[in-house]
């Protein structure tokens, strides 16, 4: 088993285990597929949410992915990337005022608002600073459209404002000088895997935003339809393949593109182009047997790839997994395999089928490039975040260092119960372990 | 809403929110309380997975805990914090040579073993460095017992040996020379409110040391007798009294302590010593409506606090809350609190009673003092982890500085894809956001 003919234990062997590894051919694959699959006019902003590491997003930017942020650190993350201002939105329900105040600082082409009160907020900071502010209006749509894993329609959210709302707002062009409201963002859900609901989402968000801009006055500058594609996971999921949603997308795109000739079309896309890329490695410490079933016992667990514990799902499914260790196997066979953490919840895989395991084995889950230590308790019982590693061109580069026990104890500070001395929890620790 | 005379409001002002606020005093009330209640011959151990920041376990320690310990950090903080290493238990189910090996460089009380590979591995570890290292076996027992949240025993398990395994594996004295074997750990099961199950599971357990003590020949130096001792957290749940864990415990253990004088009896707590000292504190961002509900987007949300999401229960139940901020409120309703992440999952709470809420209010979660902050995805939309303050003497200390954005970009690289230069993601930042 490889990345670009860089075997896995050569990987593990140099960067150390548990271990991200991305594929930077799948990354930029994944991005131009979808670029060159879809209308031209759309565009396609990849959401750091999924993988902010910036390696893997760099690497989708030079696919022709542009930026959709959520905090200060995605912002800077894409600016010091090298993405121009007008290719980076900002996007976020609680959005604080340092991070309102960074996007004007850095001009980004719009801030997705999520209410009036935001709305008030951009129109007030941007006045201070005699600046105009593109805004996009969030919508939460009245209706919700099936077939997304987590349909975000039709249900009180605290993500935009209620359709209902948008609509009986009346002229928002009059109201706002500095908040600059020239276009409309929805999104109807996540994880999606039929092209056909990505089409009805698709048609439903771009005729609400024609029923927005005709009821409020503002201007389309720009239409973002959300995205919300999936990457399948679990047995009976197959992949969504670009065509497909071209097949639905594009005599819309099509349409809306000749009836609004300026107006920019954005697609988001986290997992879609990150999941396939990654592969979570870890190796087999232990291996026993408990009243008849099977335990390999890894370095790697839940605390870096939460979602391996369950997602969408109160039933246990198991990530693909596979043995990358090049050995002969024996007969394959169901294996539960767990990590280092002391609950039971640490279950990374529970009867998967998988070639006898032996200590020293290394296991890879697939398509984990996207949600993975970043969305995970790293911290959890000290163990820290895992090194990550981008393979591009045949060459292994490490792109996020390994927590070390160091990393974990700077932030703290030691108040001796007896004195009023702090410490850094790291100083005393010379001779220690 | 105050701390020892310091209110919320104060705190928030100078640590900034979200925060986490640990109150010294109901942690060594905790402790001591536990203690006086107890038989004198139990020691209580402090599970540091359940907050490992070092001024809290200092704090719990003054009050007579000592420690339990499960990695390389754990265990660095415990001898940071001035532990004698006869204090010091280790465990885990995946322990990595590095960690055994500093078990043995601090010569711990004991390792508690979770198979008989790992056995091997110790004794041939002890064996190269010449060392004897004591050892406790954990059992994992062939009966379930019921009444806990997350019931350990009767169950196929990546923790310990099968007992039927311990009781047919013959005298265990001669076998190892270096590994001590020398006591029993069994942990039957987790978030008990029940004071009679902790009084069964005790009962189970001395018999089971007894009974693995005699088929194995092992000398009983220590029996851990897990622990599992909850926090009430949902409607409906009543606080464990010490008294009552007192009246099923001590008879048993007064027993035991004088069939075996010279066993240590070691119980393990954690979320019952520090959860009850804990508030997580946020400032409320946005308030809105959606289709019929109130939302408060706060600044807070469960990559803080994954525990708020659900925690043991497919149904979300709200953890204990509380507006801290002091003025007057109105009539009390029901509230969506959320945090500033984007997806539906962020819900801090769900229709929460709470008196109508601003922006700018401060929210507190009780009980939060354990599985908080390293038990969430602190990292996840990069908005990384945040203070930690501990309360003591009527002072508040800052025992763990909020991650800033350099902080999550320090340790990435900046591979450009153009070139093979790497640079940290921070170099370039200067004129940044």
């Amino acid at each position: 088993m490889n990345v670009q003919g860089i075997s896995y234990e050569e990987l593990a062997e140099e960067f150390g285990t548990p271990l991200y590894v991305y594929d930077a051919e799948r990354l930029t694959g994944a991005v131009t597929g979808l670029r060159t699959a879809l209308h031209p006019r759309l565009e396609v902003f990849y959401s750091l949410k999924a993988n902010p590491n910036i390696s893997v997003y760099a690497t989708l930017r030079s696919g022709g992915a542009r930026a959709e942020v959520s905090s200060l650190v995605e912002l800077r993350t894409a600016l010091t990337a090298g993405t121009p201002p007008e290719d980076v939105i900002f996007l976020g329900p609680g959005k604080s005022q340092r991070e309102l105040t960074a996007c004007l600082d850095a001009g980004v082409y719009a801030i997705v608002c999520e209410s009036f009160d935001e709305l008030d907020d951009i129109e007030r900071l941007a006045a201070e600073r005699g600046q105009r502010q593109r805004v996009l209006l969030r919508v939460n749509p009245a209706l919700a459209i099936s077939g997304s894993r987590l349909t975000m329609g039709g249900k009180p959210r605290q993500f935009g404002i209620d359709e209902e709302q948008v609509l009986a707002a009346g002229d928002l062009t009059a109201r706002y000088r500095h908040a600059d409201v020239a276009g409309v963002h929805v999104y109807l859900g996540t994880r999606i895997l039929d092209a056909e609901v990505v089409g009805k989402n698709t048609r439903y968000i771009l005729d609400l935003a024609e029923r927005v801009a005709a009821a409020t006055g503002i201007r389309l500058d720009a239409v973002d339809i959300g995205g919300g594609l999936g990457v399948p996971y679990f047995d009976g999921e197959e992949e969504l393949a670009a065509a497909d949603v071209a097949d639905q997308l594009n005599p819309l795109l099509d349409k809306f593109a000749g009836a609004h000739p300026e107006t920019r079309l954005i697609m988001e896309s986290g997992r879609y182009l990150a999941g396939g890329a990654g592969t979570y490695v870890f190796r087999v410490r232990y291996v026993k047997e408990s009243m008849g079933e099977r335990f390999a016992v890894a370095d790697g667990g839940t605390h870096h790839h939460m979602a391996a514990v369950g997602i969408g799902s109160f039933v246990k499914r198991n990530f693909p997994a596979e043995l990358l260790t090049e050995r002969p196997t024996g007969e394959v066979g169901p294996w539960n395999v767990t990590g280092p953490l002391c609950t039971p919840n640490d279950s990374v895989l529970k009867r998967a089928e998988l070639p006898a395991l032996r200590p020293g084995d290394l296991v890879g889950l697939r398509n984990s490039g996207a949600y993975g230590p970043t969305a995970s308790p790293g911290l959890f019982l000290s163990h820290g975040y895992p090194a990550e590693v981008l393979v591009r061109a045949g060459r292994a580069h490490l792109v996020r260092e390994r927590d070390q026990p160091d990393d974990l104890l700077r932030p703290q500070r030691l108040i001796s119960p007896t004195d009023e001395t702090a410490a850094t929890a790291e100083t005393a620790e010379g001779e220690q372990p």
